[in-house]
């Protein structure tokens, strides 16, 4: 259907067509592309222009796929036939930060990492810090509900929204949540909206907790023998009543891999952990977890200032990038109960040795959150499908340990299948009941999520 | 329409019916008696009962109010005419306690207090405290999100909620959540019954987060001239960057009232603060409260015991239970953000002396919510309206400060007209359309919250 001069004449970004289209709007990076391309592209600059774009998907019959900065691992940003873009990453302004009441007002496509930057010229800090900080908007943070290193004290995404601006299928706007610490007037509908992957309606702002900067933060770090070791060192930091802000734990695979890229001299272990402790009792909580991990590992590394801290955090941070440079990654994201995660890890590198894969485990031991990574060399063809087919068996383990197919990555469309077995009939029928709710003639991003 | 002894066979628990039914199972402890007396009462003995009790009102074209303790404020639980009352108070096991994990699994009759004290025999505890924590269930306190005086550094209710088992309209059970720290599933149905108030479903069992019990408690107090001196010297606190696991504030009249009832040489403040904080920096937090309040005023303590503690809390334990004495009370309860503390006590003030009522406040500083608690001398018949009146302004007030009408004890019936000028008519639909998606014959709690 062309678009009437009319319609193109009411926004103020830019509106693109067709062909018109850059590639890159079609996949996030998942890898996922979907078939044919979408029909149309509005990058919106200003909350009119997101009303405008869902009214005018909804009169052309489109669907509204919301992009962020397509930083997203399940497709759930990815776009085909049919489907506007709506990018929101335009809308990039922070609209308030209110000190005393430690909170912000942000537009969607700030990055968590410049809200943070901002937050510290006051004395405060955004807690959550997805690996892709500086990449990724904060209202696909949001409707992610993304994770990330911090999380174990601070919690996920979610715990530091207090409450939304979000434009629903008829274009109109709703808001949600408060700026009080507390409140329990209606529905908690600020909570639906979180991790609803651009299902519900399009995040145009948000009402974001900031904290205090801490007084001190120390990291300590330590090899172990095995993962089941390092596990066990993990629970009892735990037992001992710590509350680390910070709980990472690497395979040895994973480990070898990041030392490489490093260049640094390869310790050889069976596991790697590292944790940092952060407020005013930082030093006495990481003397706590030197002593934990000391009852099995001699090697255990005790940072107090920046530098030390930077140093010892190196191989978490080049795990990724280190597997990277070996082929096309799949990065799988499931959790368990805390007290499976050896049994997890060691059933993954099972799950490897019997498809033929190359996996690599690291992630977040205080959340019982993994990210088995799976190498797919490019030069050969039968790899893919043998990764895939390890995937599967992976988010089978699981679910049989307790856990879930996605700890902080979303399901997209690329775990739509096993939502359903996580979930059952019945949940499921009553989470389409509720996207109904909200989206009675599914315009946003249909065949996604659930 | 008379049960049929099939119906009644169904049963494990009791079944009452018309006159037989108590009287108090009419109302909670708002106050608010509704019209009308209940039909049935099924004090449900297991799951089944509930299921089985929610298809019989389905078919004898009664409504269901879910019940906990009754310990309600809003009249959330109150049965008139056309109810059938489910109380799920008998369901009061503790399913499991999984330490390592931290979590326990829960039936919805356990009170938090019951729940605390086992979990500390693993070493753990369960932070929501609510201070009607031994005289309410668990189900309950999801139901309406209840805070209390550690949500400053633990979160309300909902924050220690991973999973829930819920019977829904048609007597069908729904699994929300999960047991791992982390997933990001579907939408968060969890949160979505958390604060319902009985109108989405009856919670059968919860999947809660535990905690370990901190290393070490410390407990600061402090008199100070005015209401704005002590609400400045507790947002100085949060600006020095301490987490205290309890702020909480009295107003003069109050304090003046609770030392009453203690017995205690009243020292004369105009209002007084208590504060306590946990875990490994409690004393170095402790002191930098102390230290904080000491640029202001002469009058601080320090309690590095738990009978120390106990001292100076008892002020603020006293505080309802004195002005109980003098009549009945109005338990009001806003929240506003931290910088409008101040202002909002000073404005309740004023609104005592336009409406001639005796108006009391204290609170929960730290989050900014407020309980003003309005007096009404059984022998003066006109100061009911007046006080009335009274509220009623207050709830202006807090919505002028950019507050809530409700922090922790919800809508039930007493704020519904309230919660139309909060939400505002678009967000309110949708509240409702999200309620019909779950209960589409408003078998729950109809008249009731949204
Ligand atoms: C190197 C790398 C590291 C990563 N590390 C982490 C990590 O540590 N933790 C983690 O959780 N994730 C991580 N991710 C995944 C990804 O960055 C997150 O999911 C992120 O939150 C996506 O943000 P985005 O702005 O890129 O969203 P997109 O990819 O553009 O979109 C993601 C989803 O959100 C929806 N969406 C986006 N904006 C809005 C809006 N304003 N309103 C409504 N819906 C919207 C989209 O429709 C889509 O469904 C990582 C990704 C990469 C590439
Ligand atoms: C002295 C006193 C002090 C209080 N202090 C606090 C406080 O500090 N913080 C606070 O937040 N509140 C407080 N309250 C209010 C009250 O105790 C809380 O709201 C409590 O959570 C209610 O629990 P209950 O079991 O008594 O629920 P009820 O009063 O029986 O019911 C409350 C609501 O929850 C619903 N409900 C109950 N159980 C279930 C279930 N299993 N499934 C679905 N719905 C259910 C009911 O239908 C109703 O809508 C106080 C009350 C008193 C009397």
């Amino acid at each position: 259907m062309p678009l009437s001069p009319n319609s193109i004449g009411l926004f103020t970004g830019t509106v693109l067509l067709g062909s018109d289209i850059p590639a890159r709007y079609r996949h996030d990076r998942s890898g996922h592309v979907p078939s044919g391309a979408p029909e149309a592209l509005v990058s919106a600059a200003n909350v009119d222009d997101v009303r405008h774009a869902v009214r005018l998907a909804a009169d052309s019959g489109w669907s509204v796929v919301v992009r962020g900065a397509g930083s997203g691992l399940a497709g759930a940003a990815a776009a085909g036939a049919g489907a506007l873009v709506l990018d929101v990453s335009g809308l990039d302004q922070i609209l308030e930060i209110a000190t005393s009441d430690e909170l912000a007002v942000v537009q969607p496509g700030v990055s968590a990492a410049v809200l943070d930057t901002e937050a510290h010229r006051h004395g405060l800090r955004y807690t959550p810090d997805p690996a892709s900080t500086a990449i990724s908007t904060i209202g696909g943070n949001i409707a992610t509900n993304a994770g990330g290193l911090r999380c174990v004290k601070y919690g996920v995404t979610g715990d530091s929204v207090l409450g939304l601006t979000v434009v629903l299928a008829d274009g109109e706007l709703l808001h949600t949540g408060r700026r009080t610490a507390k409140g329990v007037a209606g529905f908690d509908l600020t909570s639906l909206f979180v991790g609803s992957e651009g299902t519900l309606g399009v995040i145009v702002a948000a009402t974001v907790r900031l904290q205090p900067v801490p007084v001190d933060t120390v990291t300590v770090a330590a090899y172990f023998a095995d993962i089941e070791q390092a596990a066990a060192a993990c629970a009892a930091v735990l037992t001992a009543r710590v509350r680390p802000a910070m709980l990472e734990l690497l395979d040895e695979a994973s480990l070898r891999e990041a030392q490489n890229l490093l260049g640094v001299r390869a310790e050889a272990a069976g596991a790697f952990v590292v944790a940092q402790t952060d407020g005013f009792g930082a030093r006495a909580e990481a003397d706590r977890i030197a002593e934990t991990f000391g009852r099995v590992t001699a090697r255990v590394r005790v940072g107090t200032d920046a530098e030390a801290a930077h140093e010892l955090l190196a191989v978490r941070r080049a795990a990724l990038p280190a597997l990277e440079r070996h082929g096309r990654v799949l990065i799988e994201d499931i959790a368990v109960p805390r007290s499976r995660i050896a049994e997890a890890a060691r059933k993954i590198t099972e799950i490897a040795a019997r498809h033929d894969s190359r996996i690599y485990t690291f992630g977040h031991a205080g959340d019982g959150n993994l990210h088995p990574i799976i190498v797919v060399p490019t030069d050969d063809p039968d790899a893919h499908p043998r990764a895939v087919a390890a995937a599967d068996e992976i988010f089978a383990t699981a679910l049989e340990l307790g856990g879930t197919i996605t700890g902080e990555h979303g399901i997209g469309v690329l775990k739509r299948d096993w939502l359903a077995c996580e979930l059952g009939p019945r949940a499921l029928r009553v989470q389409l009941a509720v996207r109904r709710a909200l989206d009675p003639n599914a315009l946003f991003n249909p065949g996604k999520a659930v």
